[in-house]
């Protein structure tokens, strides 16, 4: 993105579980507090990953139209319930379970997230643009204390990422050309779509997102990629900053 | 509202023009430096009302369908060039007008908004519920530091207050309830319509609302009109607080 080109970008738009905030930490600490607590011997880390591997699927149903729009409430407890079931936690009450699917309303920010988004919401507006919808980010933000100007999500269109309704309506929403705004994601599916309707695209990487033990696996892409590509929201900031380092 | 059903509610969502912000002191405000910049003899008062009252006939136009949908920008725009045509200042230049157009995204918090939303928020999700677009009210929380959670709009309905889209769009956003949601408005015309769909209601007075010239008209409603009546947001946080008054 040339010093020029920046100058014209209004909004950044972010995807949320992986990108700003730890989904694999958060269930695993929550999950560990329920084991604890009930005395259950579950491998948590496996949990969560098993949990997340059910996450594109479900939208898929959604985004095929062979069930109508639920929100990921409705969708991680579908999930969580058949995961429960397969790990033989049938004792989880009504309760618990509606407490530990709400653990994604829960989740901790990455520590460069908030730091990054103080430093970019001073030049541009920022918003979520994830799957999660409207209350679960604004919960999440509520809790952990994220700096967001507007929550969007893709609830907003009643279209889940990366079905271009997603980005249409926030782009919509923003009153914004697409090229004034960036997508920033750690996941290449999310700004290979973005990149389509004519929004602006910003990698970070994420080698965490599905725990230590997978860090090795995360490669980052060609810096030529996208139109940034950045280690973390903080290295994000400076590269849009005042001095582009690109 | 008893102390028992306080405790039900989980979100308050606010008009804004009149509630939360004084559109006629921001409209005086950038109209009198635009009027010193150029040597333009107005009235700017008369000016700011003349503006306003043009303000629910045009959504009136958009909630009988003889218009499609536009945002508060256009609208305004739309009622600016007439205005600006009856008091003779033609001689603005678009760059002038999308100037003083946009006074509506730069408008100042009453002096307890603020101070009240910081309390109201660590107990409830607050939002506004405005017919300001998402943007709009996007740019005026960052610009005067409103504390909102989210950023809900008629809008996100496509139909503006007091259409009940505009109500049940909000509530669903929020996954609540209507009765666990306070609409919070210094107009009644809003707070009865929300009531109409089962939403609780919170009347806040601003006296000054339409300038200090006409203070002496406003009236406050019976305490038992709606399930509270408060003088300012501050006073609202302190009846919807752990000792509530009422």
């Amino acid at each position: 993105m040339s010093r020029s080109s920046v100058v014209d970008v209004e909004a950044l738009v972010f995807d949320v579980f992986g990108t700003v905030v730890d989904w694999h930490g958060g269930v695993v600490r929550d999950g560990r507090a329920l084991g604890e607590e009930k005395g259950l011997d579950v491998d948590w880390a496996a949990f969560a990953e098993a949990w997340r591997e059910e996450y594109q699927p479900s939208l898929a149903r959604v985004r095929r139209g062979e069930i109508p729009w639920r929100n990921l409430d409705a969708l991680h407890r579908e999930s969580l319930d058949r995961l429960l079931d397969r790990y033989g936690l049938d004792e989880l009450s009504e309760a618990e379970r509606t407490h530990l699917n709400r653990v994604w309303h829960r989740l901790d920010p990455w520590p460069d997230a908030i730091p990054g988004l103080n430093r970019l919401r001073s030049d541009y507006v920022v918003a979520p643009l994830s799957n999660g919808h409207l209350r679960l980010l604004t919960n999440m933000a509520k809790r952990a204390g994220i700096p967001w100007d507007a929550i969007l999500s893709a609830e907003l269109s009643g279209h889940y990422k990366p079905d271009e309704e997603a980005y249409r309506t926030a782009v919509e929403l923003l009153d914004l050309q697409p090229e004034e705004v960036v997508m920033v994601a750690a996941h290449e599916r999310d700004l290979d779509a973005s990149r389509e309707l004519g929004l602006r695209t910003a990698y970070v990487h994420r080698p965490l997102e599905w725990g230590p033990d997978r860090a090795s696996e995360a490669e980052m892409p060609e810096p030529s990629a996208y139109d940034v590509v950045a280690t973390d929201l903080v290295d994000l900031a400076k590269r849009l900053g005042a001095e582009p380092l690109i």
